[in-house]
């Protein structure tokens, strides 16, 4: 189990790293919500702020004073047992409470756990709905960078946020196909280090022979299916995704404009010309899948993924999975509020594995599992190829 | 025509107001959409000084360079033959420019006018535009105000705007009807003071004998109406009217609230109880048309209103006629892209006449003709009987 | 009043007309519902019926026993007080009752009514009933044969109809504009002969001196229209028009067909080389609009088209007015049920003028009004200019 | 492989049997398409008649002259690539071709397909597609069957199709749990009789200890469900099943009716009483889901169905199971317009296991995989559970 002192230090310095990804926000850029995905930043700092309160302070805290009555409802995401939720269209509406109020709500909670900490001695329960708390926020720090990035990249003056997030680097090593033996190979997290419930329990999964390749896709291969004519290609697509193409006029990745003939690509520092060597970003499941089709190769499950994890340098792009988001065999939903977390997602998404350059660091590992539905395009989403 | 002197007062008081308005708002009430009949007051601060760097100081100031290439994309509206314009749905995804920038803005554009007026003896053209640019803001003054009550009202957190802004006063003198005899009455704007387009020319109509309430309806009276049943008789609606209440889920006039058994009203002082007294307000066409067949009368038409006018006291709430918004005889749509101004949207909206406390001073007549679709509420609209 | 004859005479007369334009269907054509305006073709059968079981039968006819307990469920119309409808766009979803249970249902009511006529001298009430009944039907014969071609015209084999329905005759007089005086004319319907309650009643307008073209614009008149690039210049669309052009992707009149690089249009014959001669047919009103935009001209009201109506030949096009439509001074609703038949729609409609090569013999007069939302097409709409 | 005779039998068998299907039907009933996962009968009777016109007529038989060129436009269905569909929202409203058309056309192809088979003798490859769309066939038989009860039980006569479907029959075993023991197990079709691509190719699978129940929940059990409250505790179901269950008012399983206070259910015999013993149908997987948790167990996964199948009696239901469709390793698409039966449809389907009493007889095996989106209730589904 984790220490009380490593516990405090990770509170500490993720509390501060939240605010550290916005301290080069306008305070308007706090406020919008430019699609249904996408949060405004104000929210995710409120939300991360209430989970404290409402899984710590107001359990364990003696005497804790709620800093607003009204903050658990702006700020309730999806955990409908612990009290009506602010359906998530509307939170690009409101303009109240203000980015000052919400810093005044983060100081006041932070503080109060800082207090908490000093008071007493922690057990293992509160250690754990800590940690928790710090992961939690931790995700939030990445949906945070990728929202702002959506925001920023939606506003037709595509404007610069920081020198000091660096999206495009290029892998330098030689590409090759890793085999990995047929028989049985073991999945989900292992060791009493912090996990989620979705990685666990650690299970056997019997894979046939495989190969899956030591980089990912670049641009400049994707351009290569793009100008084969891809897009236009039905017996390459599902046919969700073939409808999707066509619903939503999709001929190219996300934050992809073609200007004075040429590709470009948004990137966190503005428009920038597209680097044909780094690797691509900002896909769909659907385009993954379409691409590997072209190539007479596929996606990997998410069980080869892991089981070959180890053999290539991964976590620049969240790399889509054929797996659906499904639970490991014995899963169980955590009793109360807390077992909301991830098993109510586990229909209509595919698996993503490794982590990406918007990941906080240290927050991800080789067993964890992010999700989303298949045409979702604007985290740091790439392919990694198998056959 | 205006003389310079008393255009310049008007340009400067104009210019002044407007901001004295969102002089209550914090940063990010200027910013969010909640829906699409609502604009952001970043938007309605822009868009105004837009109108008078594209149509006076872009075509008449030698020399003047623009403060910004992107403010014609942003800040222009309907006027599709200028420029292509952010969709209205999209004004509250946009979170750039800043609202600092948009004073700048303000202020480079305001003291570029003024220096304009300094240099030259202007044209009857010229002047023209400039009092019609003065008059187009005084409209986004009130939309402002009612966009700001839409933006607050619909916070859950209902927040107090400013007590300076009384929405109801009640009507103190005897209930009386009017009657107007049967013959020609003249319509239209007389005289060569300002008007729009849509007001002119002045015609002759022939009328039948009538009788016109001399005091709005009360929110006691409708309240009866409410009790009696009135949202539940199919026989007082129109078709769509009855669709929309249904569809929307509709029981009372917008801002209304229910709450601990007793009818309250969202105002710019927060929330309040209903005053029985005081006139109904934020009622759409449909409801007041329901109203008015349950009182076994109706609504005048725009004619009979303008005709009667002068014998009671009007201004308070924007009041619905039974008159669709269509041409005078003889309109004529001016040429180029002030010409979309008026005639664009003669179809499908319902005249309303009067002006409400929202109305800047001087800026409505009892020849303004105002119009909305049916269903909308989000003004301050209200009902004056005929029969 | 009618005699008794000549109602008996109308009514056989009706009821035998509207099974003779079913005659060329196939059973499955009578079932189908392609888009919400277009009723099944059975529907249209049932309801006339329904209509005679419901206001006469039931009513007035002792002993009189009900077809089927659920006919009044199928087949009401918006008659709301009445019943519980059949939600209009599930009416294409329903294959029972069968065509076949219509005929008989028919067949049985038609006899009741008769009875009815043979049993007892009838009052003026029920006279007035059964006459509205028989007008009631007419027009919904009209509607059968829009609808008829609305069913085959979008199906994609383009069946022929029948050789008897001629749609396109050419006017073959001279082109002239009749010039109507400055002055008060009457508007509505006269005497004691049949007519709806929205042509009533009878009363002054002051109309300002006009002209009014004594023929309809033509195919090849809109020709040059559309190839002026009509379609594309904004400044002559309201702008409800501009937007529905774009949503619905229209650049021509409806059951206009582009083959073999020239102009068809689908007619009850099937396809067809477009006649630049005959009247333009199929329009909606933001269309109308546009083009008289364009030739510097406008829409005649309809109190206009009604005072100048006896000096030029209609009849092949319902004529669309620049009138929305509104009740006349001194309108009243009837009482119960027959009452909701025209005033709950006297909001978002424009009104037309005239009669088209569907309306019934003698259903139609210099002051019917008839009324669409104005983006519908499906009817035999065509242009009168006035200016 | 299948021999010539048997094939032979088959076709002229499963030809038969799709027509049996229909024998019950009105003409109307042939046409209409109630929401857009149903396709209506005549539209299933073309499709699997174009199939073997398409795939083996014009591809091998020699002289072979199209029975129509529309037909293909008309009949095809998600077959992309061969050529432009019918979109399936449009297909029910098609009056034309007629019911009777069709099956002058099924006629003159199978005619055709008989003498195909007389003249020649066939190689591997034709009898291949030729079995394919004998299955392709039986497929649409079941689809058929669930199509005609949803036209039907969505009528509000409730119409009455026919004695000689049984779909409620009781199973009268014990109840009991079957235990399977962990290690690996095999999945996926064995031999060379007829299968599906995505049954292919047979792999080994380590599975966990694990129970499944030798029976199928009964209406009966899901009634206790329902009156515990199971529709409403947000706990027990998917984000998106909640949600779906909100916006469609679901509140029991299709069919069910409430009628004098009691439970009823439409059948192909009309509206019945609830038979508390007779297994459940028509539920989603959200459901089935919910219902599995509020039991404190779970739905099985598709291997584990498979590896325990031989020890329960199947057949009565599809059975949902945790499985998202997926294809197995070393799945392939077939090359060309038949490679896209299968692949295409592999995301955000969860696949069902068994076979119902809509199942052609021998259509389905233990390696069977069908696939619907998770809110889909109109095919007879059922729940096994297992922990």
């Amino acid at each position: 189990m984790i220490t009380e002192e490593t516990l405090l230090n990770l509170f500490t310095e993720t509390r501060r790293d939240t605010e550290k990804i916005c301290s080069h926000l306008e305070t308007e850029d706090y406020v919008v919500q430019p699609v249904v995905d996408v949060s405004p930043p104000k929210w995710h700092l409120g939300h991360t702020t209430w989970f404290f309160e409402e899984f710590v302070l107001k359990k364990y805290a003696e005497g804790y004073e709620l800093f607003d009555d009204n903050s658990a409802f702006v700020f309730n995401s999806y955990y409908e047992s612990v009290g009506e939720k602010v359906v998530r269209t509307d939170r690009g509406n409101l303009s109240r409470p203000t980015v000052a109020w919400v810093y005044e709500y983060r100081k006041y909670v932070t503080d109060a756990i800082l207090e908490f900490f000093s008071k007493r001695k922690l057990n293992e329960e509160i250690k754990e709905v800590l940690e928790i708390g710090c992961h939690h926020e931790k995700q939030h720090q990445e949906l945070l960078l990728t929202d702002i990035k959506y925001i920023l990249g939606n506003n037709p003056l595509l404007p610069y946020y920081s020198g000091d997030f660096i999206e495009n680097t290029v892998e330098e090593n030689k590409r090759e196909w890793i085999k990995i033996e047929e028989g049985i190979h073991e999945t989900g997290h292992k060791g009493d280090s912090f996990s989620y419930d979705n990685e666990r329990k650690r299970h056997k999964n019997y894979l046939q022979e495989f190969e899956i390749s030591n980089q990912l896709v670049t641009n400049g291969e994707y351009l290569q299916f793009m100008e084969a004519g891809g897009y236009k290609d039905v017996l390459l697509w599902h046919a969700e995704g073939w409808d999707w193409i066509h619903s939503e006029d999709i001929i190219a990745p996300f934050y992809w404009h073609r200007k004075h003939n040429e590709w470009h690509q948004y990137t966190m520092q503005g428009l920038q010309k597209l680097d044909p060597e780094a690797p691509l970003s900002h896909i769909s499941y659907y385009e993954a899948f379409a691409y590997a089709q072209w190539k007479g190769c596929r996606l990997p499950t998410e069980f080869e993924w892991e089981a070959a994890s180890e053999k290539f340098d991964w976590g620049r792009r969240w790399e889509w999975t054929e797996s659906a988001y499904s639970p490991y065999p014995g899963f169980k939903t955590a009793e109360g509020a807390l077992g909301e977390y991830n098993g109510k997602f586990m229909v209509n998404q595919k698996v993503l594995r490794g982590g990406s350059v918007a990941t906080s660091q240290n927050h991800t590992r080789n067993t964890y599992r992010n999700f989303f539905h298949p045409h979702l395009r604007w985290q740091f989403t790439g392919i990694r190829l198998a056959k």
